[in-house]
């Protein structure tokens, strides 16, 4: 039975909610990381994702500057270094290196992938968006890697704080 | 470590995805139900949730022709429901009595809620994109509601092939 519920207390019932890095590399040649949680595909063929990136981001910035990323799937114990993505500022902090990170070039776009996830999808921009508080980037697959361990999982959040871990079917 | 992989085979491993239950009602009056396996959250303030329905579909039909709908998180036992939701076409099937769902009034959309889900969130259209090769539904939420029982946990797609199922942190 439903009852009633502010906005705000109603979505905290969201999780679990997945969780992408998204890799950048500006025409300095520095990378940057960042974790984005409002994600989803839009379109299967081309492959298309949607990222909640805020404008006043680094990424933002590199992305409006290169039209390319990269969306990385972390592996279930990956939290450190989602979190360390996800909380510091890319234009202070060397965030992959704070992170941790190993790297290896992609293939058609100068921004990284993460050697240790699960997957990295090379994008290139289509278009940028904002209909409600959020920039909205949406980008189009290109090319994709995989992990050689084909038994990793994705790390999601699992409840409000950030608290993320790898998930198991009931 | 990373290696090359075809785009289609490393979409695979983008497992668990979130699953939602979106209601409509036409002018008719007869409610519909539908599975959306592409949203995410697109704004904070408001809420708004972006959602993948291809504009052949019934649902398409009937948030285009009422401008509102209902987002509904299925709770983790709900899968015959989710599936009957997901694989049946409104227009030729009445999908909530088929599911079995028990629906109830929503505050102010005519779109019902689902009694036993999670949590519903009431939506008014908002924008109507198509990128890539799926029309997108941008809503915005205006009221919210929460299963009296908040010890209930979402439902899950946990792989391919629509397999669907509740998860627990590892």
């Amino acid at each position: 039975m439903q009852r009633h519920a502010e906005i705000e207390k109603a979505i905290e019932r969201k999780y679990p909610e997945q969780v992408v890095l998204v890799t950048t590399r500006g025409k300095d040649g520095k990378a940057n990381v960042m974790a984005c949680g409002w994600t989803c595909t839009i379109s299967g063929e081309p492959l298309m994702f949607i990222l909640g990136i805020d404008d006043d981001s680094h990424t933002f910035e590199l992305i409006r500057e290169t039209k390319e990323f990269v969306v990385a799937y972390p592996h279930e114990f990956m939290k450190e270094e989602t979190l360390i993505a996800g909380s510091c500022h890319g234009d202070e902090v060397d965030k992959i290196e704070k992170a941790g990170l190993n790297t290896q070039n992609a293939k058609k776009v100068k921004a990284p992938l993460i050697s240790d996830a699960v997957a990295n999808f090379e994008c290139e921009l289509v278009d940028i968006i904002k209909p409600g508080d959020c920039t909205l980037v949406l980008g189009k697959v290109i090319e994709a890697h995989v992990n050689t361990d084909s038994s990793l999982k994705r790390l999601c959040t699992v409840d409000k704080g950030h608290a993320l871990s790898g998930v198991r079917p009931i």
